[in-house]
């Protein structure tokens, strides 16, 4: 029934492993004893299953609407602004400690710029007007009998990993370096549908979104988007979308910079020419190193980080490891996944978790043999258009980086999708690194 | 730019609405104001839109794990053991109030025997003896570092939709009636790979897998499906799995009866034959009218019902609805979703939302122009494999039915999976019927 114990097959340098390690087929644990990481009962079968006290007594009542358990409070979003100062607010997504590509909503990532609106429904509307031949108004029970569509993808901020612009590598986790993006299943109205009912007017070429929350925001969208893959939100992974995603309604730009997907959307105007609002004309700029800045830069391009092992983690001991992080395009689908253990000498192609969807998290797995030496953990992520994430050397060479800031939350630079290290020490404790 | 107002497609009897007119191609809506349900501004552009007291001023604090809008404090759970009387106690999904095909975790269905318990992860252990040439022992942490798999995918009781085994349509929604099923994306170990760790015995055709909380839960399952797709999962949509679905860890088998997906898993006897525990033995054995009953009655059959409208919504106004549900079936994918509104007279072939993925829900979508009248809707789902739903007549010929019941819990039977019915009457009012 076994096969004779038998070294796995290697696909690059420092440990990584053969897919084939990850398909459950007994390659990698079969008869090597010496990396199986179940502990033998030798013959003494479920002797060591002590009772715990739960399962001595019955148990609570199931509530209404379930929360993790107590041995998971740990698991939140980091607050960069608790004490709810009069300036934007962040909530970062812990990835280290998920798995999968769906983000649950208690823990997607949030950006408010004046706090989190508690709207009723009820006195909520959507208008369209400007530029249409039909200006409309819609109540949250009108949208409610339009057809709909679900989707599953990812939300990023522009300013997401923006610490990586520092010219050290900080010393913070993926949640601090990558928090700001998220992925869920989205089911709203297209938004083509609103605006073929309100009739474009020809001279329309841009959209001016504009939220209910007290600071307006607004953001200006090309037409061309909203009758692609636009998406008036109102559910999010099923249940009415969050708070701090916009209940009851937000813009949904798939594959567009976070900021543009403006929640609690209220009003698009239909204009000729786009708004210039601060969002888009002071921040979420990329200044470059000659001291101009790109206009207009939309896209989230492809992007993938290693999320275990991570940056805080600790190896117990040299053996078998699962590497695994998520990549991303706002261009479509992740055609493949590098992965490199020895800084970038040598790659391995990572297994990817069905399904890839497009503009959506995509798994990546990696089976690894830590051998107890020095390691360099990076990722790279290739999309179906034939992009693919830079060396951080090469894009800070066009990009520009910055010195230390006193606080990861100051770096003014957007849109960083180059590669991430990690390095692990002979000690196994695994810390961000430039390599 | 538009074309001028024209009669929607109609592909079967009392308004059923070509797919065309979900694709936001403006075919539905196209100069067809009559039934746009966008109000119009008559030029008065946002005039109508009042600020509302929360654009006027700064919002709450971003807390570290986001929950609902309290506008939607209605979207939980039902409990039919609110004061945890010492029996089984059951929380169901509230479909009418979702979109989508994932159920978030807030909101999964949860059946437990004894409570739930609130296990320490630290304590816990999950073991495989029996027949096996090691037995073994793992803790969370060890199982975190195997390659792990994710998948979406239902979990559904062996008794949901019961109720429709009654003889009469009990007056209750779309959650009292099937309520008991949820889809996640589920991540975890495969368990071939742990299996393979501790070398299967020849004779080993069973596995007991056995549950820590009070009541010991344990089910049989064959090997064969524990080498197929089986996973020890500990994820559910990306944060560890929740009390209510087996924390730390539970047996999941994709597509099977509920039950059998022993939450809480601690240990996995592999053995020669069924331990008839009292849960396949007495309970979850569907009894026939013959007064014999199925044993191993695994595979939950394919399925789908419409969650809205559904029983107690009420339509406002003759004109455009969107008809949508999940279907699923445990032995594969979804192939076609047809709908009916005259009550199966006549039937058109919903659209369905993709990805459409094996042993998941799947959401099917349909355009309707209710015109007033009385109306009868259906789905039938097909699945892969060439199965369909059965039409209720048929099924309780051969399955049975009961008396009703003094309430909705105390049905015995189970694998109800045929054709669900909702009644429109003149006035718009939605009604559970049998048709």
């Amino acid at each position: 029934m076994k096969a004779p114990a038998q070294e796995p097959e290697f696909v690059a340098g420092n440990g990584l492993l053969h897919r084939r390690a990850l398909l459950g087929q007994g390659i990698l644990l079969a008869g090597a004893t010496a990396t199986g990481l179940g502990a033998s009962l030798n013959g003494a079968a479920a002797e060591p299953l002590k009772e715990g006290p739960w399962s001595m007594k019955v148990g609570s009542i199931i509530p209404p609407y379930q929360t993790p358990s107590r041995f998971e409070a740990h698991v939140v979003r980091t607050q960069d602004n608790p004490d709810g100062l009069p300036r934007n607010s962040r909530a970062r997504t812990p990835h280290h400690l998920l798995k999968g590509i769906i983000t649950p909503n208690g823990l997607h990532f949030t950006i408010c710029h004046g706090g989190v609106p508690d709207i009723d429904p009820a006195q909520h509307r959507l208008v369209i007007h400007g530029l249409v031949k039909r200006p409309l108004m819609w109540t949250v029970e009108d949208l409610e009998r339009y057809p709909m569509t679900s989707r599953i993808g990812f939300v990023e901020c522009g300013g997401n990993s923006a610490p990586l612009f520092s010219n050290e590598p900080l010393q913070e986790n993926v949640q601090a370096l990558h928090g700001l993006s998220s992925c869920s299943e989205w089911t709203g109205v297209p938004l083509s549908v609103l605006l073929d009912e309100a009739g474009i007017d020809p001279r329309a070429k841009w959209m001016i979104a504009e939220g209910a929350d007290s600071p307006r925001l607004s953001r200006s969208v090309p037409v061309a988007k909203g009758l692609d893959d636009a998406m008036i939100a109102l559910y999010q992974n099923g249940e009415r979308i969050q708070p701090g995603q916009g209940y009851p309604m937000r813009l949904w730009l798939p594959g567009y910079e976070g900021n543009m997907n403006v929640k609690f959307v209220r009003r698009i105007k239909l204009t000729e020419e786009p708004a210039m609002s601060y969002y888009e004309s002071r921040t979420y700029s990329q200044i470059l190193p000659n001291g101009k800045a790109y206009r207009f830069y939309f896209l989230q391009e492809v992007k993938s980080f290693i999320t275990s092992p991570s940056h805080g983690m600790h190896l117990k001991e040299p053996g078998i490891y699962e590497i695994t992080g998520v990549a991303y395009s706002g261009t479509g689908r992740i055609r493949k996944v590098l992965v490199s253990a020895d800084g970038g000498q040598s790659w391995g192609e990572a297994a990817l978790q069905d399904p890839v969807l497009p503009k959506a998290f995509t798994r990546f797995r990696m089976a690894w043999k830590w051998n107890g030496g020095a390691a360099t953990l990076q990722s790279r992520a290739f999309d179906e258009s034939g992009t693919f994430q830079p060396a951080r050397a090469d894009f800070v060479r066009l990009r520009g980086q910055t010195t230390k800031p006193p606080a990861v939350t100051d770096f003014p630079s957007q849109h960083f999708n180059a590669i991430t290290s990690w390095g692990v020490d002979a000690k196994g404790a695994v810390k961000h690194v430039y390599a």
